[in-house]
């Protein structure tokens, strides 16, 4: 990622398919005001009790609660919040917590957001990939990796989903495949993490989370797509019991926030406060809330299958070029006939003007691969169709023979 | 520091100094809305940047160098600075950047600050005590600990250090005290961590990064008592060069990036907003700025020591109490003569109404001893003339023969 982002800073007018960032043209300093006085008011307190120190989970727990029970049907206790600096700070905890020795590994599916893989890389816990197939995971592969885990004389604690409109892959898991995916977790004795940063951004299917009756499943969120990414404001709802070995009883919530003491204290009760307005305000309805977002993605995406379409399927590829077709998120993913590394990125950039990320930064070891992420989130109709005519044109002058 | 919490919450009537909390009252939201929007005027960007995500590295680091040279006479490059999530992350992001693997140790001046030893336990990093003494370090104590770690086959990486009204001793180092201690450290080739919370808080001295010409000395700051807390921005100053196995050069700064990258992605762009908009209209002179908050912290000072005074000199206690007598700061720690541990800090909510931090919270094991700390940053002069008697109360009660 990081050549990705010096490429980028040298290249400040190629077309970037590579960001994913949410739409930004609607945002607005007033609303920011706006919805920190809306909290303030709410709450009934002083403007100085966002000024200080606030507690370790945070003072927004009670509105994410409402905000889960009302949008993804998740009943939760607020106890099990925890509010966290975005999703990252939430998953580098999880991961913290879940290592208690160098006998722990957890399980992904890959191709894995690069987020869970560099935490895990930074505390020397080892990831096993699980294949992801058309059902957004491979159940069979899932058991074998366990198995293949466990003879190594390792503990596969538990295994990192993103059900919904996955990044990269763009790939959802069917209503069945939950079920079955949940009772391979028990079977297997695993827990599972799911990151949902895109599931209002396409067609609704329960949460994991939703569906668990077993506290199989650590739900980590964010506002970054739906409120705005600048306030750095997530959440991990942690609601399985820890047993200490003095025979008391707590929840992971509290361990993670134990954790989260000595990583940053706590979370901005300032930034937490500008999402605790904009959830009041909307009744803690973001998925009502982001309906014209929604809408618009769901343009640029077909725009995006369209462009795909009518570039990629003149002779001159001979039906070597193929894309996923997602229902919803920011991304989709390419197979070109060429290989897709670094090289191929610079060149992009400087010769033909257009950005994407490389799939290698999503899979074990960084092996190239012939395959490319694209973005489609962010980015003016006209500036996609030149960005695929510049793909296009880079592809037929690349591909092999 | 979770009883210590817990006991707060039981008894919330109870005159705490505990909390090493900033003066507030001042604070109103209005201010939070004009910072943000000097700092937007001032860059000249639109509000909607601070919306999105920004880079790794921060966005104030250009006024975060400025302030250090009118304040500190600090002279630094912008790009060797970190915007964090508090002084906090600073602190984790080091210490995890220096543990290589497990042959890697830290040496800290103790008593500690809580927030140093806890980052570190987490992840396997073991802290070795240099003792304080009079002069905030003994140099000959930290010789022999250097010596003793490298018998122990481990690497002292670096030595912690508070050099000004630290927390929780209140000690400072006087300037040739800082003099030889780098002298120390370049001899045993030791980094030095240097964290200054309150420096602005107490007669001036040169920072140790003042006196580095060695890069020796990798400053944490914060603007969690200069500004507010609630925002939760701090920042590393980290020029030292690492040279890559390919022969290419780095600022460790860049290093501590990648690992923030996994950690919280990036610090709010709106909390830095807030802070840099603080810093402009301040034309980056914190320490002016924190006048007034400094004479009312230093009058709370003279107010505690009098106290200390007029009560523990009765004859009852027969010269039995004494106490650091720091010349600025939030903290002191006073002798008793009773153990002073979670039993007595229940018996002292409950019974008498106050609350103070058993320094066992920051000694290596958790070890009670016979002393306390007392915060008096935030406390009003009835409220410090009431907890005081009460404090003297219990120390009479429960005082060994």
């Amino acid at each position: 990622m990081n050549f990705l982002n010096e490429v980028a800073i040298r290249h400040p007018h190629a077309i970037s398919f590579a960001a994913g960032r949410p739409i930004d043209e609607h945002f607005d300093a007033a609303d920011v005001h706006r919805w920190l006085d809306v909290y303030l008011k709410h709450e009934g307190i002083p403007a100085s009790a966002l000024f200080q120190y606030g507690p370790t989970k945070g003072i927004i727990a009670e509105p994410v609660a409402r905000h889960l029970r009302a949008d993804e049907g998740i009943e939760i206790d607020p106890a099990a919040v925890l509010v966290t600096v975005g999703a990252q700070e939430a998953i580098h905890l999880v991961l913290r917590a879940l290592r208690r020795d160098d006998r722990d590994a957890v399980l992904a599916v890959a191709p894995t957001y690069v987020g869970f893989t560099g935490a895990a890389l930074t505390m020397d816990l080892p990831v096993f990939d699980v294949r992801d197939g058309d059902d957004g995971i491979d159940l069979d592969d899932l058991a074998e990796t366990v198995r293949r885990v466990r003879h190594l004389g390792l503990r596969p604690r538990a295994c990192y989903v993103m059900p919904d409109f996955a990044n990269p892959s763009g790939r959802s898991m069917d209503v069945p495949v939950r079920h079955r995916l949940l009772e391979a977790a028990a079977e297997h004795d695993l827990l599972l993490i799911e990151d949902n940063p895109y599931g209002f951004f396409g067609p609704r299917r329960p949460s994991l989370k939703a569906l668990d009756h077993d506290r199989r499943v650590i739900y980590v969120g964010t506002f970054a797509k739906t409120v705005l990414p600048g306030a750095r404001v997530g959440y991990v709802v942690a609601d399985q019991r820890v047993h200490a070995a003095d025979g008391s009883v707590s929840l992971f919530a509290d361990e993670l926030a134990k954790l989260k003491s000595v990583v940053t204290v706590n979370t901005s009760p300032l930034a937490q406060a500008v999402i605790g307005g904009r959830l009041i305000e909307a009744d803690h309805r973001l998925r009502e809330a982001n309906a014209g977002p929604a809408a618009e993605y769901r343009r640029n995406l077909d725009r995006m299958l369209a462009g795909l379409e009518r570039r990629f399927s003149e002779p001159r590829f001979g039906g070597r070029v193929t894309w996923t077709a997602p229902e919803g998120g920011f991304f989709l993913v390419v197979d070109v006939p060429c290989v897709v590394d670094d090289d191929l990125l610079e060149l992009a950039a400087r010769d033909y003007g257009v950005l994407f990320t490389p799939m290698s930064y999503f899979l074990r070891g960084g092996r190239a691969v012939s395959q490319l992420r694209l973005s489609f989130s962010r980015i003016l109709p006209e500036e996609m169709e030149t960005g695929l005519d510049r793909l296009a044109a880079l592809v037929a002058d690349r591909q092999l023979p």
